[in-house]
């Protein structure tokens, strides 16, 4: 009955060519290609500019101001993977330094996105270990008290499941569930294809108003132009 | 009755000889030559680092998850100008991206200052698209529902006026009202000339209590020194 | 009775040679040789990338809107000094800006600390003096009301006395009680001799839940592992 | 140029009439009559259950820390008045208490609506004054600096005139401007007719979609029923 | 693969006689019998005192500014469902009042949770319909955007299935998996038959100290008593 | 070094006759007598309508969602103390319910002030047990971690040692120095009697620009009337 205390061991994780080719787009177009779902919310923010993350998730949930459960999550971490870290209550404290991120690193994983604080962040840009958090703060944890990894948890207002692909840039953090991850990789292709045509028709000046033809509409819609 | 659902075509710009003056000050010494008024809430940040806008505002009110009006707004820019969003309520959506920002360009717009969120940040950087934004979201918008262009908004706790000069630094973002401009600019360049003589006095030990003789009247309202 | 209106004019300022030893430390490291505590609020970041200060504290208590007591302190600043301003009330004016930094900087000051705004932020980082603040506002203050200088303050939810050690970075602000200075500093040294070993077996691959002896602890507290 | 400074003793006041049928309707009857336009920001909020508010803005522009200005508007209030009062900057002290409350009430007003603090609410609520304010603070302030009175002020996001009149409710703060007054009225009179009878309808077990016909508009829009 | 634009008709509600048994304890208890998981965030606030909710739930995702799915979840609330209404983004407009209060409960539903803001507040506290809610806000809403009503939603930081069992009273929010209703019920009453003992013990004077016999573990773990 | 793990025993209450004496003066009334220091941040508030205390600080120092120091702190607390818990960093959860507040009841403490969330608000309500709060959670915490009682600490803002008198109303709390008891409630007493006389003019009509002979320097100020 309890979610916490809990390890998963063996996780389905989204299919490694769909990973890559997802790791080609960026997050508001995946955001688009899925139907405008799984974000998180934009207090998420890069600790370093030009941070990025594609890669399949290992859950962890903490409890506040204890870090123990991050240990037990670098034992389960796969290269490729993305550690993603939810709390069970609103927490800001550092829970995560450049030791964690050497041994993160060591286990092969692409980053952190965490729905907390976090510490060491110029030695972690040093280290080139991306990290997505709600904020910066030195504060220290302890490891005293169960959590859990590889459970569904809930970080930032999205749900992610052991094995889905996350993936962060500048316009912040998007989750795609593992069995969509090649039709939204697919969707995503397609989408981008569409975009340099229309790039080049508003440099040349064209309006939207008549690209997407929306003058009619919006004369329905009641819209009056006044001099 | 209704400000939703109407766009004004002409609008009366600031004097363009004041609007270049202005360009040349910062948002602070605007500010203070104004008699300190005209300044958007702290929340309103550049989406890059260096971003600076000076223009004449076209301004824009949207509705919550909905930048139809941003298309219309494209239309009514000219060479100059500065896109100003307001919103009809707190919403912190991506009102705003690269293929906007292309037509926006193309029109030969300044930048955009949007109460609202904005997305596709790192390609902005790169096109060299300068927004002051209240959110960085990926989140993308839907077009259905009137709002309107060029008519009095208020913009993060300031009131925009079509045609008024918008200011934004690393500081901040101000507003002059069209009428005032040229006055403010004057006022903007005296008020800097005194500065310069205020900096080599303070680099060469002079304390503002004497330059300003501030030490009697910390005395008079009851100042107590003690060792 | 009143706290307002008196500036102390002598004070006790942590030993030279802790302060230059504390300046080595990160603010994570030292925050943790104090036992966990002395950290300031999360939300003062520093207003350019790189800014870091350690010095002892010259304290200011400063009214909402006015920033006469910025002139006052500044003649309090000794070289080596960090300016540390408090406000009566949660309050975001831009408080402090490039002409005060040149007085400041003038006067030896290391940097300033404020739970409050400030404002010409470029003109600040092209200075090099480094703040650390809760806002950036351009917003001009006036100069009417009695504050105080070098008194006790609560600045950002930690407890500065006059004298004490200021060390803030990336990390955040941490405040180390004066009489505590030299005991601190070595205390950060042990600690950061032995990460360096840590993070060598961390780099190799080994997990943390066996450096630290983890799993015993872990399989009494209850974790359970399921595939 | 500047703003502040200013009282501005004649200003034009809604048709009393008009004021007098729109105290009949709700906050949120209004803000549909005027066509969603005219609200304040939610974070305006009664100090006491049961508040409620019509009448005819005096504005008052304050400083932060500093309620001068409240004594200059006091004078200005007539009968049927409502206090309008919104600050140069965001600040939570309390610029308003019994006392001033005393001087409102004699002159007529119908209570205060301050995009900031208040304080001695038991005393407000026992002499029945209604206030809409941001916050409860007990931090007094100074009477140093000069605002303005009866000028256009925005406050808590809403843009007020001096004798725009004003409803306050359990949902919120809405501003009608004078010349709409009586408009206004009459639209929210005629929306509120409908609203019995749709009240009866709704209790008889009619559904929304099919009183307002929305079963077609959904499924063009794509909507899916699965079992 | 889009989540939007669904309307599930057959959802499995909780056992009625669980739910009945969980109305009978606070949230706190219930939330401390399922092993403290399955609150929502502390934001989540009632509109009036004295509000409680107890019942399964039906769910909808709304779009930002849009109550259209208000309407379609009407038709599919059975007696004794709870709407639980979560939105794609942020968003504080008021999405429901006291018509579509009028239509739920003809429905026979208990309540609304909404993470989102609502108006007619007094209304809805006369007609004794129980809204827990993020905001109150007068700001009304369209009809033009598909969401979803019952699929899974994030409401409040919680995950909450179409049948869950939802309780609200003045401690927040706690959600119960349909399948769990049972055991948790009866480990709320569990815990609860201890509560009295406990209760009586502290009020006659016994310390947690001594009844939870924690010198020994204080000790242990270093706690120090000066004098 | 190390603030935490520690208990002191023997405490300097302030002295009870000015503790008594406090009592009858309200928060914002204190606050002036003190000349305008020692207030705790707005966002503290009381849990139920009408809650009010005043007594004696225990101080508790609590680690995030740890709630063990709330036992020992209650074998420290005497009749008309009143428990004052901070927080090691900023923390929402539930730290406080009915059985402890038995506990404390019957050590004879007045109520609780508390920089974090309490929980069974209902049921402190019944109980008559006034608390004043950041939040309400009904989240659970553990009890692992050592904090501190009976140490100087931070709680919203201001300073509190041990014996210190506080005291909360609807306008707030405040924290008066115990050995500034007597002087503090003297001072009180005395700004009380003009009260009245001051409340008595305001109600006649009396303006406060002639009661405080204002008219003069708002004049030098700058003050300008129009028409």
């Amino acid at each position: 009955m309890n979610q916490l205390g809990v390890v998963k061991r063996n996780i389905v994780r989204a299919d490694k060519a769909a990973v890559e080719k997802l790791s080609k787009f960026g997050v508001a177009t995946i955001h688009e290609a899925m139907g405008r779902v799984g974000l998180m919310k934009p207090y998420m923010r890069p600790i370093y500019k030009g941070a990025k993350i594609c890669g399949t998730a290992v859950t962890i949930l903490l409890q506040p101001g204890d870090n123990w459960m991050m240990h037990v999550a670098a034992e389960q971490l796969q290269p490729g993977d993305v550690a993603v870290a939810a709390c069970t209550t609103d927490n800001f404290d550092g829970f995560f330094g450049d030791l964690l991120a050497t041994s993160f690193q060591a286990r092969g994983a692409m980053g952190l996105i965490i729905d907390a604080g976090v510490r060491d962040v110029d030695e972690l840009e040093k280290m080139g270990f991306p990290v997505f958090s709600r904020a910066i703060h030195a504060k220290g944890t302890i490891k005293a008290t169960l959590g859990s990894v590889n459970i569904a948890v809930i970080c930032a207002g999205a749900l992610v499941f052991p094995g889905d692909v996350v993936i962060a840039d500048a316009d912040g953090v998007v989750v795609v569930p593992a069995a969509m991850a090649q039709e939204v990789a697919d969707a995503a292709e397609k989408r981008e294809s569409f975009e340099g045509e229309k790039r080049e028709k508003f440099a040349a000046g064209v309006l939207g108003l008549d690209m997407y033809k929306m003058r009619e509409p919006l004369e329905k819609a009641g819209l009056k132009y006044i001099d």
